[in-house]
């Protein structure tokens, strides 16, 4: 059987995730198509707005065979380790092909841009270096080094997120398995940022955006699947609403305040006197807005900062973190269908253990119960106990 | 000036605190009664109803002319090392004088207990020792321990707390400062743990309870000077309502779920595989009351595990409490009377220091800062901003 990876978060599952779950089944030629999916915490540093079991389930609902967990140490980091935990899980998984969504829409030029990063690999790295000690972010600093190793006639956008992260998993993919072939489909919908919902291909952030507006879901139902409208009512009902920062903030608020200095330095992220920074610019702030605007400075994007806020608030220190990169990723199942069932039984690999619920013997045990109760925190607490549960059953298989 | 040192948490001053102040003074023949008072949190590892600033402000309008902040370290902590604190802070106020509330009523009595320990004082460590191993809560066997070295001809009934309390006064006394001439007042009102509302002396727990009833301050005016029912008022209006357990049981289990195990043996108290129980506790534990059902054993009184659980919340460690504990406590006034004024001023001595705000170089600095953190974490974000703004202005000064 042929598998074909995609990289994913499905923040929620909408028409453009549709489109390119299918035009890469079409242009791989596979039969089962993989998943490897953000639990519920997001790379862009924010709580998925519903949790990774009802993304799962919607994703298998809509074509996926496979839903894999990008663990939290993979997904909630910058583009160049989430690219390599992805590609990781996808060479664990022995997937033929990986197919990435991009704004360039041409594999060709996201080969070109490697080549020329791996011929100029230290003058490369020399300029992303100072770049970096200049004070520039990293997404700035790396289109920066590339211009000044001549990348200046490729016709790549290196502004647009999709196209980073699509040269990111092909230099992963060239280190960690060039067995898997890429391929590159141009995205259909709007820019990743778009604030207002166009249709049918309307961007994540806008549906997101109306998800929070307190109209019922309904009012996204053109620019999404309907078995998303569906599973957004479920969750709302079944939990109480979606999740997002704001509803954090008070305890983040109580976190920063009440931590104490040193090991506030010990969470992941944390660095270069960040710590007094934090609780400095929470102590005068009543919202979440607030609180990153007194927080933000040129050197940090404000995904790297969220990024740091969601390990407050989910506990996790530099030692958790290493600890965790050290090994290799676990394989946890989070939804499959028939055909995702057959490809696991056809690997045949005794070396590779898959995990079905958070339970011992699964290597990040605690580590996730930690975390899914960070995720859940914002519910009621009878709630939060029944959502829990979800991380204790079997993974959802569609027959 | 002759000053007479009270020991309080006034949670909140009612008619047997009026009595009990008015009587010590006539009592001791004082100028100035000094009230050294528990801050935030208390001693049976509980919120106080009202902030510490509110509470200090009532009794300087009761008749109190100094009220002194006892530390935290000293205050939520069992009775031995309170007492220790209470008199610390008395004797570097060269009070001449205490007089403290007991059930008992005859401050001889006392005395004979503390001859009889102090003469008996290895053998009733020892029996104290046996009867904590054999997993009895501690005044369980301070009782036991007393009764063996032939402490049954007294009439002091040491299940009574404040009888207990008292002993540990003296004792404290002896060793820290025995110029401090120590008095008692056979309470007025209902035993501390009685429920029912009785008139004019009802016990601190019955008055919270009809606080926390969701009526008016108004039914608790005839147990209750008026001006307590004016600053309960003022609070509530001030910052909407009052403060319980229950409004901190969200992030008592946000706290315990999401706390790294290592990390929760460093909270002060934290003992003997208590961090497994902690957290096995809170899994299904929905409110407050059915966390402390799973958590209690034996072993520990149900104060002493609210203690506890107070540290998580404010996030103390056992270093925090060690490094506090090895110094002279910080003489910080939360209130004073004309009188107050002029006895600090008489006394002259300019090793004292005092503190009248949380203010660099006050040394509990940051730990208060923590301390007031989480205690107003439970109100709206807006007037946990305005309340934590106390804490920086000059204390209350009655004219």
């Amino acid at each position: 059987m042929r598998g074909c990876g995609l990289i994913v978060e499905y923040n929620p599952f909408h028409n453009g995730h549709k489109y390119h779950l299918n035009k890469s089944k079409a242009m791989t030629n596979a039969d089962c198509m993989i998943a490897v999916m953000s639990g519920n915490f997001l790379q862009r540093g924010e709580p998925a707005v519903i949790d990774k079991h009802h993304r799962a389930q919607l994703a298998v609902s809509q074509g996926a065979d496979l839903v894999i967990e990008l663990p939290y140490y993979y997904a909630v980091q910058h583009s160049e380790l989430f690219a390599e935990g992805a590609i990781r899980i996808l060479s664990l998984l022995k997937a033929d092909s990986i197919c990435f969504g991009s704004e360039h829409g041409e594999i060709n030029e996201f080969y070109e841009i490697i080549n020329l990063i791996n011929g100029n690999y230290r003058e490369y790295h020399q300029h992303l270096k100072n770049a970096l000690k200049e004070g520039n972010a990293y997404p700035a600093a790396h289109e920066a080094a590339y211009r000044k190793i001549g990348g200046n006639f490729l016709t790549i956008d290196f502004t647009k997120p999709n196209n980073v992260l699509g040269t990111q998993y092909l230099e992963k993919i060239l280190q960690i398995d060039p067995s898997i072939q890429p391929f590159t489909i141009k995205r259909q919908q709007n820019e990743y940022h778009d604030q207002s919902l166009t249709k049918p291909f309307a961007s994540a952030t806008s549906i997101r955006k109306e998800l929070f507006s307190n109209k019922p879901p309904t009012d996204i139902a053109e620019t999404v699947p309907i078995q998303t409208t569906e599973i957004l009512n479920n969750y709302r009902n079944q939990f109480g609403g979606f999740h997002s920062w704001d509803q954090y903030f008070s305890y983040l608020r109580y976190r920063i305040l009440t931590i104490n200095t040193s090991y506030l330095k010990q969470i992941h992220g944390v660095k270069e006197g960040l710590e007094n920074r934090l609780i400095r610019s929470m102590k005068d702030a009543s919202n979440f807005q607030q609180f990153m605007t007194n927080l933000k400075t040129k050197r940090y994007t404000w995904t790297s900062l969220q990024r740091i806020l969601v390990n407050i608030i989910t506990n996790i220190t530099k030692a958790d973190i290493e600890e965790k990169l050290s090994g290799s990723p676990p394989l946890r199942i989070l939804a499959m269908s028939a055909t995702g069932k057959e490809y696991l039984h056809n690997l045949k690999n005794e070396e590779i253990k898959f995990y079905t619920s958070n339970k011992k013997p699964y290597p990040d045990y605690d580590l996730d119960n930690r975390i899914a109760s960070a995720y859940y925190s914002i519910l009621e607490t009878e709630r939060q106990i029944i959502a829990k549960k979800q991380d204790f059953k079997p993974p959802f298989i569609k027959a």
